[in-house]
């Protein structure tokens, strides 16, 4: 089993922690510390001996951060965890809306006659220490670089994780990494620089065609790289985590021990690219003013997907999709009041792991029934896990890692008898959903211009929530890929072959949750009669195959459009996906893809 | 006649023109000379002494700039000028598609070896200035401060605007100049600033609550102001347009000469506000490191209209509307092939004038018929002129002032039997435009997040438009007022009370042009049953009041919420507007108000 249903932190551990972390202030004369949730490669998870947040505070959400004073210690948390942080830390702790409330105004509150503040320069990004200095220009209060003042005082902290790295095979690449290297050096050439910093661990991997397994969830090694614009790669990573992989990495590339990487950064000349918003602050002091702000050379190139990745994970969304149905069809079974939280996804990890193509499940498996639907991000515990009972919604998203693929999916489902009103918000939210799925804009908008096509529906009621409508998704690689968002914070143009979410939502704290996700890849929408000649336009494919309850749809409020696109949809479920099921749950899609 | 249909440049006129600057540009030492469209106060309208782009190239948009070179001749125009500037230059001007080609990227092009282009410091803004300084870093190309070539050798060039000012009564201003004074310069101190620089007429206009007549369709005079600190307004405005004026400027403001005016920008010490956007570089220059980039003060309370604004406002549309109904309905008795262009455009101005409250029109009225329609902004010449035919559209984009409101409406109309592909294209604009009429979306939103809402029914069917949705109106001032605007450019945040015109269309080059504009206000949304707690939404109320013309609906492309929004508005329109107008216009109104 991937998931565990332990939990892993408590309210109480927070108070004696950071009294000792407090003892620590005041043995370095500071009057405050920052403990980020992320590792020096800015990643979502971490491994276990990164999780100084939760460790330090009890809160588990995979975003924030807290600042530590010798009188408050804020945890700052943005709008999927205001539920969740409530549950999760000691009154020790104060919860700060974030980015409502930003580190430097809170910071400007709290020490009104200044103080310095320190940080690990490892665990943030330069543009974060950057903007925050700049905000608090003029206040008296200093950002200072220290050693971590969490590790001094964890007794126990775990090892650095140190496990294998295996070769990605080309037909799931689908670009030799020779080829990929070659033309980024290219790029840096042209450009004029004579290095590139590579800090985030998704890039490596796409980069030199490997994978590992150093965190949960995310088939990712640490590491760091520098990548030469003369072709050459230097890889900073454990010799003991590469054995074997000597030929595939070849002659251009270069292994050397981690504690290695900073003299190496030293030693480069010229012009360096790095992408200031994850670059570590110390690399970022390292290279001075031989740093360039060019972004991550690998991060669009890999955002594009090609076709032996679309390919793939087309197929990976497919064996995925029974997977799931099969999981839909038995629980269509069980009587309601019958089943908990943990059952189901225990069940659904089960079905996903039956053809022995599941490498990992892409993230822990959302399982929110009732009130629990309502935590955007909700982790199910022993301690939490509820019933589903009737008249209950639960929402399901979970996600699988195939060597091919990876996948992530969103259904809601009807516990017996469902209210009106959870009907009505729930038609609004597939409404949204088929809107952007339908959606053809124009070539140049990101996904800033066209996110609140999923919105509109909520918005006519009232209504909204409070997060963005999709996130790029990797292949074999992580859930939560940028540069490419359906967000408001997102100016990054879309292009063909970029994977994202289209994953609308509704959520009543202390009710029930509503959300529905379908992966989609961009692709050049075919011209239509009468349409603008020269006018190049995007759409989307669909790559999710998995019935909607049709039980939570009141047809009515649904448009001949709408019900056109949703009845096309269930067939091609049937199509694709019918084939790879077994008797009982071939029946059962028969029925739940009947037209509306 | 406020609006003439003379031919005010011609083709023929720019040759010797850009041949004598030529001249002047080897005198100078340069390799080019930028010629705006802009006068020192970067309105949309200019006097006629500042007509430099038309006079040099012929090309009389309202935005766009030569760069003119010793061997070519740029003329950069947007999307919407790219059909009329072919017609207006002669063949030694080079039309340049702006911004997606900009003035650095098409120097570095022109003048790889480098070179002095000049510019008038007082006719670019700072931030243009700087940005393109910015852009052509390491290009060997300078740009340089130098007199204006184009006046040097523009014999019969105008004088300046000397018109008088008149009191803007405080019934329309709704808030005197004193409160306006004392709350600004409140802002001022608090922000640490001595004082601001306004350089915008319109923004002064609002500041004193009084208008000037320098310049056609927009009611201001010509003038720069500091607002100081302490409270005092320095007026630079020639003393011979504020003459009776003195009791109503009162103790704190106080005229000067405009000649004075970078002698007491000189005199100015502490930390002084300009808008970089707006301000000239001349200003910038004498400024230098006193300059704080914090926009034009006035911007956004202007834009932030107060209830007797809006109510003022409101009252002008509804006297505007009937002006526009009795115009439709004696259009709708002519026979087609039997009017011009111009006819209608004197018609239309005549209708408006009957009641002498129209003090101006508030731009050249737009009335494109047939292929014309298709030219954004056209202007109708006697040489343009063209019969209204049977089967074509009639674009008719128009508005007035007055001295409660500014009003700017367009209507699309049939002239007899029009095709269904014109009546599908029109009906997708109207869904744009109920769509966006519709809505309903969370406090803090800029245009950008909400534009696109106006545009997915033609983007579904392969087609768009190339300009924003809407821009700001001033009430009784220009027809065209940021920062306020529903366009992809704008991240400004919407606030109730602005008002903002909601205008789709769509143009088919050389064939017919469709739009739609009515003028809505920003309004805090009210609750909704069932919507949720807490989230704070605004809407619009619309305030134009004109039927849309029912034989170009393609009533089956309509939803039902669709349909009921349009016979509600009819009604309405019948409400509002049947009153105020002769019988035979009161019949056409329920004619083309009947349910659809």
């Amino acid at each position: 089993m991937f998931q565990s249903f332990e939990v892993t932190a408590r309210p109480e551990q927070g108070p004696p922690r950071l009294a000792a972390l407090r003892d620590e202030l005041a043995r370095e004369g500071l009057q405050g510390f920052l403990i980020p949730r992320a590792d020096a490669h800015q990643g979502e998870y971490v491994a276990p001996r990164d999780e100084r947040l939760a460790w330090l505070t009890g809160f588990t959400g995979s975003a924030g951060f807290c600042a530590a004073l010798t009188d408050i210690a804020g945890v700052f948390i943005d709008g999927r965890y205001r539920t969740q942080v409530k549950a999760q830390v000691a009154e020790d702790y104060t919860p700060v809306p974030w980015p409502d409330v930003s580190l430097s105004t809170w910071l400007k509150e709290q020490l009104p006659n200044g103080g310095k503040v320190g940080f690990d320069p490892w665990l943030h990004a330069a543009g974060q220490i950057t903007a925050a200095q700049k905000d608090l220009e003029g206040s008296g209060i200093e950002l200072v670089r220290c050693d971590n003042l969490v590790d001094r005082i964890w007794a126990d902290q775990p090892d650095p994780p140190m496990n294998p790295v295996r070769v990605h095979p080309i037909e799931f690449a689908g670009e030799s990494a020779e080829s990929k290297i070659h033309h980024l050096a290219d790029e840096l050439k042209t450009a004029d620089r004579t290095a590139a910093v590579i800090t985030l661990p998704d890039s490596i991997m796409w980069l030199l065609n490997i994978r590992g397994s150093d965190i949960a969830y995310n088939p990712v090694a640490h590491g760091f790289a520098i990548l030469h614009a003369d072709g050459r790669v230097d890889l900073f990573m454990a010799a003991a985590k590469l054995t074997g992989l000597e030929d595939h990495l070849g002659d251009k590339v270069t292994q050397h021990e981690p504690d290695t990487f900073l003299t190496a950064v030293e030693a480069l000349e010229g012009k360096v690219q790095v992408d200031p918003n994850t670059v570590p602050q110390f690399v970022a002091d390292t290279l001075g003013d031989r740093l360039v702000d060019g972004g991550d050379p690998c991060a669009l190139p890999k955002a594009r997907k090609n076709p032996a990745e679309i390919a793939g994970t087309a197929e990976a969304h497919l064996r995925d999709a029974a997977a799931v149905v099969e999981l839909l069809c038995w629980l269509d079974g069980q009587t309601p009041g019958s089943l908990t939280e943990t059952q189901v996804v225990t069940r659904l990890e089960e079905s996903r792991r039956r053809d022995n193509a599941l490498q990992d499940i892409s993230f822990d498996t959302i399982a929110g029934t009732g009130p629990n639907g309502a935590i955007m991000h909700y982790r199910v515990t022993e301690e939490t896990d509820s019933t589903l009972e009737n008249g209950h919604l639960l929402v399901l998203d979970s996600g699988g890692q195939y060597l091919d693929g990876t996948t992530d999916i969103t259904r809601t489902i009807a516990v017996g008898d469902v209210g009106d009103e959870e009907k009505a918000c729930f038609t609004r939210v597939l409404k949204g959903m088929i809107a952007m799925s339908m959606l053809r804009w124009p070539v140049g908008l990101a996904g800033r211009d066209i996110e609140c096509v999923a919105r509109l529906p909520l918005w006519l009621a009232g209504q909204d929530f409070n997060h963005g409508v999709g996130h790029g998704v990797g292949t074999y690689l992580s859930v939560h890929e940028g540069p490419q968002r359906l967000s408001r914070v997102s100016h990054v143009p879309l292009e063909p072959g970029m994977i994202l979410s289209n994953e609308p939502g509704y959520y009543r704290e202390g009710a029930f949750g509503i959300r529905l996700e379908n992966l989609v890849v961009v692709e050049d929408a075919p011209a239509l009669p009468g349409g603008d000649d020269e006018r190049a336009m995007l759409n989307w494919r669909t790559l999710t195959f998995v019935p909607i309850d049709r039980r939570l749809i009141l047809v009515d409020m649904l448009t001949r459009e709408e019900r056109a696109w949703l009845n096309a949809y269930h067939g091609e479920v049937v199509e694709k996906v019918r084939p790879r099921l077994g008797d009982a749950a071939q029946l059962w899609l028969d029925a739940a893809t009947a037209p509306v």
